[in-house]
């Protein structure tokens, strides 16, 4: 079967897509040489700097979250490949500054590997940066060290936090301190319904059955052991937020941020009934649902599926969560 | 094959949709008895209200653009059916006020039906409301009267012109004025390389051949007479332009505001790829791209495929499209 994809050449996808995305938000972002996204307006020298990287082919993430109150830079890889470590440098070099930069790893191996060595490289030139790790995926089980466990879509509700009090004003240590804690009690658990396809290759990067599921499933086919006949979207509610619970320690009178982030296939439609689901689950268990999003943030081509995402909040991520942002993808959760 | 699809009862799919919609934006949106999605602060009784009808399983649209500067309610259906008259008139009459309210119809004939209907009835109960007709589907030929023109994602940018004049307190006569002059050169072009499966009877609802694409289906998989084989996005992007710009006689020196409205599978990669290439088109016919969307915001449940709108702005269309919105899903195109 020939691949059913709106592309050009394989070898341009990235640089293209990057060029698309940037055009149709000019006042926002605009693109730099090494795939490099910033933002139109940058912040000014004295604040902390946050930056991250990763591989195409997940849009609208990474770079889609670029802009005041978010992300000041996104490094982009090649699809589903991190940008290497001289990449990276080149983009922590462009926000060199007395106050610093926060880098957020999402963890994989190639992600990991290249902030590592670009992190070294930046010290040795005197660039100021301090990296955090995320690693929201308890599909591994809830005790898995956070070694084991992938960086999902949580990524983006901490770049909004981590964002939101760099451009306060705070300090690196200050930012960073921010970060971990909020950090600390994400979760985020994916379930797939079908696979998808390469979009370089043309072939398929994972397969499910005609009437398989699966939970667990990482955002390039990993598996996630959760394969079962397909749920409704209640039972399957109850499967996910259950385990996610348990890995935040979730507990009654607490507060949370819930993301349904749609992957590919799965219409607005299905994420929406189970929000709906999860939000009755949370109430009955004297959890409130402060505030939500719906919507296709870290994609998986065109895999049918999605990543239920919970942040346990307090005052101050509650409040940086709900501060303005103009990326172009982040949606505004107050009034 | 089984439906792969996160849902519950068949017969419950719009009700707990909505429901899970207004869950996760609590500070923008809420639910009301007949499945009526309005603004959680409502606008002031002296300014015209904007109130929209049309069937679910299109999400977003069209509730997710109820929000300040854009729609006042939204009026659901059941799927891919619009309500009828007599829920349209419960919508129309929480926004009997002086001022009067502005009814924006898709042209498709379930909603013409029930706006006239429901019009009428409106105004022997002394109900000031009057319409304007969205029928930006070019895909019958450039020259096609508009009652043969369905009602396609063009609907969107219109909600937010027509909100905005709204918001600034223009009468009824002035919003409605806005709003057609808006209309009279909103263009869009639908393409789709896969079929989709109805949701609440798991069948398919159109299919294609495994190397075909179609430019011009409808949203509910009617026929779009440009069947082909796969086409890259520069050539498909060039087809589509082309027709589109003949549709609303586009002239060098002119602005446009151009959104890609992914409609399922398609991946917002494949929109940034495909918008890259419109915006290079243009560039090279004089035409200016003064903003964007790249985003699902009217699907067609898991179809692959997209609508290319495009929407000539003169000075104050402009203004009204960079205007503030605090609708869940409308990207703000100003800094």
């Amino acid at each position: 079967m020939k691949m059913k994809k709106f592309i050009n050449a394989p070898e341009n996808l990235a640089q293209e897509l990057l060029e698309g995305l940037v055009a149709a938000y000019p006042k926002k972002v605009k693109l730099e040489e090494g795939k490099i996204v910033v933002r139109a307006n940058p912040k000014p020298e004295d604040k902390v700097a946050v930056v991250t990287l990763g591989g195409a082919g997940h849009e609208p993430a990474l770079s889609g979250f670029v802009g005041y109150g978010m992300l000041d830079a996104s490094v982009v890889g090649d699809i589903f490949a991190a940008p290497n470590a001289v990449a990276l440098l080149a983009g922590l070099r462009k926000f060199k500054r007395d106050a610093g930069i926060l880098l957020v790893v999402l963890n994989h191996a190639g992600d990991v590997m290249s902030a590592n060595m670009a992190m070294k490289m930046a010290e040795r030139e005197g660039i100021k940066v301090k990296s955090v790790l995320v690693a929201d995926d308890i599909s591994a089980g809830v005790d898995t060290p956070t070694a084991d466990r992938r960086g999902l879509a949580g990524c983006i509700p901490l770049f909004k936090v981590a964002g939101a009090a760099a451009e306060e004003g705070k300090s690196l240590d200050e930012v960073l301190a921010v970060a971990e804690k909020f950090n600390a009690r994400i979760a985020t658990l994916a379930v797939a319904m079908t696979g998808c396809t390469h979009p370089q290759t043309g072939q398929p990067i994972t397969e499910l059955g005609d009437d398989e599921m699966e939970i667990g499933m990482g955002q390039h086919g990993e598996g996630g052991g959760g394969r079962s006949k397909i749920l409704t979207a209640d039972e399957t509610a109850k499967i996910m937020f259950g385990d996610l619970s348990k890995a935040v320690s979730l507990k009654s009178g607490e507060k949370i941020f819930l993301a349904m982030n749609g992957v590919g296939a799965t219409t607005p439609m299905e994420l929406a009934i189970v929000f709906r689901a999860v939000k009755k689950l949370a109430q009955e268990s004297g959890v409130e649902v402060v505030g939500g999003i719906i919507d296709e943030m870290l994609t998986v081509q065109e895999m049918a599926g999605f990543q239920m995402i919970v942040c346990v909040l307090d005052e101050q991520s509650e409040k940086y969560l709900a501060a303005k942002s103009n990326a172009p993808y982040w949606t505004e959760i107050g009034e």
